[in-house]
């Protein structure tokens, strides 16, 4: 029974106590555990036992009361062969979802035998999508006109605000007497939302303050960017890394180690293409959420990027040698190598041990991901096709009879 | 310098080691931890520490090495009114993006002296999606009636398999000759997505054997589920839980506690859906993802399940008195109280702080994390508003000047 | 030069004339062709001469003037295996578009050598989607599970207003506080959307009547039907027929007469399915609106519904023998062989010549419609494929060198 | 009953008479009526009561035998304030569903009343969208980059083909080991795409002739165009002209002449947005397709492109001193004033009635039919939001009581 299912009164439920002088300390940490305790009856021991140093923690979280333990796994050795990741790698995945560690590590094995996996970073872009509202849309047309003519005085000032970032170009969409404008940014090691936002509102400010058009309304955001959120647009425009990843694998070694022929795991395609397409879905593949979510929470990467993340497209083909081509295309997958959560304990551990912490690594870190994804997608292909879906989980899985 | 990067041969790389006797003590993490350390030269001293037991994460992972280390906030008191979850709660939030917690923090602020949120379970319901191949969709159609009448028997052969899933209704997609179908189950306090599987294996099975058509092909999964993927049929057909959350703010307390008047907020909600629809969004709000991701890490849900976790419809309208209507639907939010990884060291203190751990206690959960993106998205769409948006990420983010 | 280029004052701008005795008379027609020579300057010869007699287009249109004469085609033998149209058809297809009536006749030959189109109707139903407002989602909620008890209610007061709809089900869908109802109705030989609205309005008057909550707002639509709009909730659940039309073509017999072979025709669909998936399109398959919309007019359906009828589902496959089984399912196909414009003069000329006119033959025309969709898929890919498609329409179409 | 319900063999079923010295002679037309009454004993003289001289279809039709006869009525007069359209119009529309020009000319009186409507071409492109496949991404990746540098050629080799089609850009969409291309011309005043096609296959051959790196397949359409299908991409991308239109309709006209209020009406705009939304619509006003249609058949469009120029997003707002703002964005409208069937007898005559035939015009037409779709949007809104909606298809259509 805990105390805040009888309200009586708001000012019994005090807000969570701050530290105004160091609010990052252990003290502040602890006092707001023992609040939780007063409050609701419910210890946080375990929450409590953490090697991260408060300290550290400042700029990734507010009243900090401790960590999430999740348990933590190793996958691989995986056979990459990017244009930055090149060679073999274990990676380490943190997830409570029994036998997705040990499906993504049979997949690297199959493609691992099979030569390796070919990762493409295709694109790489970050956004902010502001929208302008107009008197109508005869005026926003003016002002689009005119916003392509001004480009090099936009870019200086987005750019004045970063030392990293640089942006690429300004996509523009008109509907009613709005203009969404959509600012492509590279933004270095870095995830760089922020940057972005940083930046695109410079731009704006010098936008305002020279339209030719009077500015009726104006927005940062007019949810084009789709910050968060999966979308077409970024499945057909980028955001973040736009990662493809494809194996092609021998039919012999399908039948050896997964059990199945590549003829029949193609002709499986179809039916998922048709069933994802009928029901709208953001991605025709099986799970690659799966592993990028693993993935994303042991590198210390935004983790409800997951949102954008996921959204996929998966490619299979039959060789004339009858072997199995297939790929995954990830084209809004958003990672950093720098800043955000990277650098905190056991999420720089993991970077580290795949060579991808800092500056100049992200790539690489984004070619290891795209990779786990594709191992993945393989491995459950397989294992819905041959049955072995339900009985693998009845032997990981926590519902084991 | 790492050793993965001079590949020789595939010898090279041995397989992650794995202890035949007990895989789960902390012998065999630590093998691993010192294996990583002899490939890679990194040493995993933080992701060694950790106070849950190895034997615990059984069903939850595999090659255990130890843990992510993710900072833990906490937000509230937050007011939540719904049919299950009653009361104030703290709210405790795993991530490493600054400023969130401090966002969702205002926003229960906000909404706690406005009265509180409304939240709603308005279905619940969690999949399996087979799909059957014929010889034409004539004989698909012979088999889609003969199924509907059929519905009793396969009833019984999915329930066989399960004590708490319930079948509550098959719906049937025809394409070409696929004949798609959903399996709509309650699952109790689960996610319940392997007890789907199983049951619908079996129903399968009790299908294939009594089809009156000859069925050509068949797959436990064709992709309409849409298992770990936002899809178009979640939003309209639920997965996991449909969850409503809802708000009248006084303008008053809008000028007050987020600096901005309900007629511009609500000026602004156009501006988001017109660019959310024409993007292709699958959520036209703002940054449901957040909360959702925050809570689910620190509860132990399946982190990866945020892919259709994150679709929403947020509805935003001006009431007679001049005052913020605001909602947030959330048609495909998977959660459990149950089983998977709640009941992980960390992850059950928090749903236990929340009262939420164990039996009978999903929907609540469900409710005060639908509660908890709705303040969520009333103090993001006021920051971005305000200009708040940017300055708040120097003030609280990792990139400070 | 035309007047109206020229305002001085909208009472320069008369109203279109008409004749309150008799608006559809010869006179009334002639009367509003002269009012145009008088105010633009044209003179409307062409649109004058026409077979039909006004009188009959009263119902169908108003401000009678004319007619549009499109140019119409003959196209076939087409040999259709159905469930409802059986044998051998020749096909009225009107259009503008130079090439259209000879693709289609070639992919008629190529699927009649094949042994014919197996076409299936498999889903039937027409909707009107009204929409109803809460004081919050729970009280939506209560209507919602109130209004599952009352549905044979609510049929009755639906079907009172139609001796051929007839209520098959009601489908929910909860966003805020708003709840989304679609009523299915069979609505026999005609499209059937007037009589839906008609029976939904009494359904939702007695509704409204009776509901134990109160009902905020209510509108007849809340665009989730979707009427004249390509939707994936049509997709989905049908709107009109779902009509599914398979062949199986030998590679011997597609080398013969359209000059390529099984295998190559295969290997593009996975191109097209993945490019039509990337770019969010409602139909993977090549043109389906030509055929419709050419069949539409000369058989005087609503060619609006084009909007709906052109969503579809290309799927290939090759067989065991290396033929190639191609198939195409068009899930909101809109059809009519009685009411509407089906009973005008030219157009019931081409209903009749498929024997598709009256009472009891609208699953036989779309049967007809669905398979000449067909041939035209397997036509154009092959075209696109050979290369054959640019030289065709210099050949064939308007802009000849 | 007719004789193709009876097959005996297929050389019962002969080919549609042809005449090779001249098939488009009035006996050619003749012979393929009198075969059809041979056929199936049915009638063809409506069909042959025309006044279009055969000869003038040729390049718009094969197998003439004939016209339908589509009913045409006038609306109007409508007031357009576009850029090329200025002053009053009376708009010919030809349809058979009863209803449609009532309507319309009601929103047609009501946007004069309020001042006219403000139209807008934002944005103007036709395409043609090749795909060309690689031996991995990374390959697809180097001919991306080349691709870009070679521009000026790719060019020069598209616009050898046509004195009239411009190529403005490129797009670059990747995924898998897949690039598709989508090339964006000018057109001129036809709907071009066909000019497009032949352009893109020049420019193909020039690519294919001169890539770095070896092409495995290639296609000239990789279905991201996309030709005759609604999508996001077009949604996105414009295809055709993007026309937006605009009317601001005072308050209390609006209490006259369609009988509800300012804020009724836009307070129903967020039910239809959001139920838009859910249902994966690619419109979230009412029915485009139907003014589209009509003036797409009166004046020689081609009609089945309604598939894609019926997408829209309309957008309602209520101003400060409580008026009504309302627009629609047609993103992917494609019309023609010259070439196609704009030529042809009554086609031609319902240009010109515009001032819309010939070179230059395009645009104007493309205003006038944006224009009269905003017209219907606003009376069909206000029908629903009364109750009138049934009532008058009651009255004016064809299943009166």
């Amino acid at each position: 029974m805990i105390a805040n299912e009888n309200p009586v009164g708001a000012s019994q439920f005090p807000g969570v106590p701050r530290d105004e002088e160091d609010d990052y300390s252990f003290r502040a940490s602890s006092d707001r555990r023992e609040f939780i305790t007063a409050q609701t009856g419910t210890r946080l021991e375990h929450v409590s036992h953490h090697s991260v140093d408060p300290q550290t923690t400042r700029g990734n979280i507010e009243n900090f009361c401790g960590v999430a333990q999740v348990p933590m796994g190793l996958a691989g050795p995986m056979h990459v062969r990017g244009e930055h990741a090149q060679g073999h790698f274990y990676v380490p995945m943190a997830t409570t979802e029994g036998t997705l560690v040990a499906s993504y590590n049979r997949g690297m094995r199959l493609t691992r035998e099979a030569g390796g996996i070919i990762v493409t970073v295709a694109d790489d872009a970050m956004q902010r999508a502001p929208v302008f509202v107009f008197a109508d849309a005869q005026q926003a047309k003016v002002f689009s006109l005119w916003l392509k003519t001004s480009f090099d005085d936009i870019r200086a000032a987005a750019e004045a605000t970063t030392t990293v970032g640089k942006l690429r170009d300004i996509e523009h969409y008109a509907a009613a007497r709005f203009l969404y404008l959509r600012f492509n940014f590279s933004t270095g090691d870095a995830a760089g939302q922020n940057m972005c936002s940083k930046a695109t509102q410079a731009a704006c400010g010098w936008i305002l303050a020279h339209s030719p058009v009077p500015v009726v309304r104006f927005s940062l955001s007019g949810n084009m960017d789709t910050d968060k959120k999966p979308s077409h647009i970024n499945m057909l425009h980028t955001r973040g890394k736009r990662v493809i990843a494809e194996c092609t694998v021998p039919d012999a070694l399908l039948r050896k180690i997964v059990g199945i022929d590549a003829k029949s795991l193609y002709s499986r395609r179809i039916m998922s293409m048709t069933g994802a397409f009928m029901a709208g879905s953001m991605n025709n593949g099986a799970h690659a959420a799966n592993g990028i979510t693993a993935t994303f929470i042991a590198t210390g990467q935004d983790v409800a990027n997951v949102a954008e993340s996921c959204v996929g497209m998966a490619v299979g083909e039959l060789t004339e040698a009858g072997d199995y081509y297939f790929s995954i295309t990830l084209p809004s997958l958003i990672v950093a190598s720098y800043g955000g959560g990277t650098g905190l304990a056991t999420q720089r551990e993991c970077l580290e041990m795949m060579g991808c912490y800092g500056q100049g690594k992200v790539r690489k870190l984004a070619e290891i991901i795209g990779a786990t994804v594709l191992a993945g997608e393989l491995s459950l292909a397989a294992a819905v096709a041959t049955g072995d879906w339900v009985s693998s989980h009845e032997k990981y899985g926590r519902n084991r009879p």
